[in-house]
């Protein structure tokens, strides 16, 4: 059975506009390559209840979870307490956390400082080369920072626990309307279960209308759906395949 | 009360990879500058059980609903028998958009076009100046389609009716960490209910640390909030205002 996996983005900043999450559509492409079905993004406020109960929810429904955002020094850096809340246990200061900011910031450790090691009590530490700070993993939730370049190298430290089969994909790029090719996607889809058929047209684009993408766990089928696909498709309409 | 939205992002190519959703910023932005509050964004696979559970949890719980994607004319096109499913009805070809589509394909529609003029049995259509296609509402979720271009189009056509109070904001640039500024940001937030306080650290660039937006739907308030803001950073921390 693939694993599944879901993405819970915490950060008022997303969802006033502010800022264009680009953290899940990394995860999106790093889970996808790893072989990882991603089958939700959630995007929410800043609030205590709310991560709360967001990610108890996606904890309880997929195989893996990934937080992006909320776990600096400031007010609205909340997710430890939301996720504590939804599970039920007091955030506590982590020791080995603790440890590496007092190190860290010598002398001048505040509260606000202090922050940074709370931790849903009963998480562990996933230490990896080159991480300065652990991730922090609590059931099968890994909780991620919301600065793009910390994320990526935190999640880049960690990616082969995650490694599953491979998807399969090739591209069929067509200069038709994608109506003109609609029945064929459905033919092909409806006689090879276990592919999958994208389709996506452009818009004000030269080069080709539609880009088609079939995918599936199975090389050989993808092959033999691909192949089928193709032969159906009139020659002229083919921009090219890749 | 001020009104909430929630955007409901329909597509696989998203959760592959394939895609960065553009248009949930796009729609955050645009509904954040007319006043309203988006409080959740979802982004789901192209299928009917979960396009229906989804938008009918959305509808339930928030003012709006924007849906994006999957209304073309291809076999991954479910969002409208999805709302369908959700809501208990069956998804029929509305007389006035089979028109249009039988007027725009001349004699060419097939039973892939027709698809285009799925709606939600009790649908109602939305006409605006400059609409060829009209937008698709079912009780208070507004259909909108993925590819970003018409997506855009048809928001701007519609927006006006979502105008709100505004939000009024005011951002702190400094050039300090932000657990050197935490605690002040918290004495703010607590002294002047009804201000928002966000806290946004850069990572690798010059000019500034850290980014402080102050917003609230009461200008006065702000403009109050913000002077006792800077009066309690220290000044040679202040890169700019604006």
């Amino acid at each position: 059975m693939p694993r599944t996996a879901a993405i819970l983005v915490i950060g008022n900043e997303v969802l006033s506009g502010k800022v264009h999450d680009r953290n899940s559509y990394f995860l999106c492409r790093e889970l996808r390559a790893l072989g990882v079905q991603v089958a939700r993004i959630v995007s929410i406020l800043d609030d205590v209840e709310t991560i709360g109960r967001e990610a108890r929810a996606l904890s309880d429904s997929h195989d893996f979870v990934f937080t992006s955002g909320g776990v600096g020094p400031t007010h609205d850096d909340v997710t430890m307490d939301g996720i504590s809340h939804g599970f039920g246990v007091t955030a506590v200061h982590h020791p080995v956390l603790e440890a590496i900011l007092r190190k860290h910031y010598q002398g001048e450790v505040s509260t606000a400082r202090l922050r940074m090691a709370l931790v849903p009590d009963g998480a562990e530490l996933v230490e990896a080369e080159g991480l300065f700070y652990p991730v922090v993993l609590f059931h099968n939730v890994y909780v991620l920072p919301g600065v793009p370049e910390i994320l990526e190298q935190k999640f880049h430290a960690i990616r082969e626990r995650f490694r599953d089969e491979p998807f399969h994909l090739k591209r069929l790029y067509v200069n038709a309307f994608e109506s003109a090719i609609a029945d064929t996607l459905t033919a092909v889809v409806n006689e090879f279960p276990g592919i999958d058929i994208g389709s996506y047209p452009t818009w004000n684009f030269d080069e080709y209308k539609v880009m088609v993408t079939v995918e599936s766990r199975d090389a050989a089928l993808l092959e033999r759906g691909f192949t089928s696909l193709l032969a159906r498709i009139p020659p002229e309409w083919v921009v090219k395949t890749g």
